[in-house]
């Protein structure tokens, strides 16, 4: 019996990973975050998505994000910049917000006797620190250290970040091969809809679906 | 200029931990957590201890903690048994706690500047897997790579954890020594005033306090 608890935002990458791991797992749970993001709204698609899937959808609060303002993705933070992604850290950038999303996701892990944890970081990501190979290498070694399912059963956590070394067009690729409503999903950082298709997440979209919807 | 952030319940470990953080680093903000502990009324103490230390205190509601209902620690769970610790997992693990709170507080630091979070783990605490020297070496590799102090500024994070190798009643003599206010502190699992004496976290105290009152 293979289990996953998947991060689950709506947007096209992880639908894309919600969609593979119903290929390759017995029992698949979604489970995504409300932490006073601009764009909210994903959560409204997130919810659809997991319907159309079939798969047990947890919706969780963390309110410990609001009160940090430092970046563009949260309410009450500066203006989301209609520009790509260049190599220094994009204003977007939450602190921890990956480290927080995946120690939650491995609570319910745990509490549910989950052993592996989903996360869609692809490799137009590495830009924010939290989304790098490094990191999520080492997030793995400090859930199988903390978890609770390790500590009685020798199980030891894992991270299944499949996309880790793809482009977002492959994802788009493997997406469409695995039959993924691409037009349910929901990716714009600004929170419109429709999505504004300026924001770096709206253009990378755009240029990973051209052609396939 | 040396800042840290510290894991603040306001019980014996953790006020002996700000005690000693004033003495060694010139910043030092106290963040505690409302999780759905059945002790809540920790919070009550840590706020007037962290006003005593004269300290910046953060109180983060975390409550994607609450809806799980297997630990003896949060309420809507089981009953907090009248025992001392064993080898075996306690029935209080709450799956994912520290790891949880380290990253809350990393966030924290990263939106501050401030490169340290301490935690008041000890030698007595290693039922508790997310308490051994061993997660906390991975989750300060977890925090170091999810950082953006460290992306932008090539500083590590560091978990501050002067503790690890104590006992409890070796923390109570540094305390004694600080001028630790220990009658203002509260460690109760049960959540009661005057706190119940029986649970394992009272009777540690207990014999920790022994003759320093």
């Amino acid at each position: 019996m293979k289990d996953v608890i998947v991060l689950f935002s709506g947007g096209l990458d992880s639908t894309t990973l919600l969609w593979l791991a119903k290929k390759e797992f017995d029992r698949v749970v979604a489970i995504s975050f409300d932490y006073g993001q601009r764009h909210k709204v994903e959560l409204k698609y997130a919810k659809e998505l997991a319907k159309l899937a079939g798969v047990e959808h947890l919706i969780v609060d963390v309110p410990s994000l609001k009160g940090i303002t430092t970046s563009a993705l949260l309410e009450g933070g500066p203006e989301v910049p209609s520009e790509e992604y260049s190599n220094v850290l994009p204003i977007t950038t939450v602190p921890m917000r990956n480290l927080i999303f995946l120690a939650i996701a491995g609570a319910y892990a745990d509490a549910l006797g989950i052993d592996t944890v989903g996360i869609a970081v692809h490799s137009l990501d590495t830009p924010y620190p939290d989304c790098r190979p490094e990191f999520i290498t080492s997030a793995q070694s400090a859930l199988t250290a903390g978890s609770i399912l390790t500590a009685t059963k020798k199980v030891p956590m894992k991270i299944y970040a499949p996309f880790l070394g793809m482009t977002k067009r492959e994802i788009a690729l493997l997406g469409k091969e695995l039959g993924v409503p691409f037009e349910k999903t929901y990716s714009c950082y600004r929170g419109t809809e429709p999505p504004c298709g300026e924001c770096a997440t709206c253009k990378q979209r755009e240029e990973a679906l051209k052609g396939l919807l």
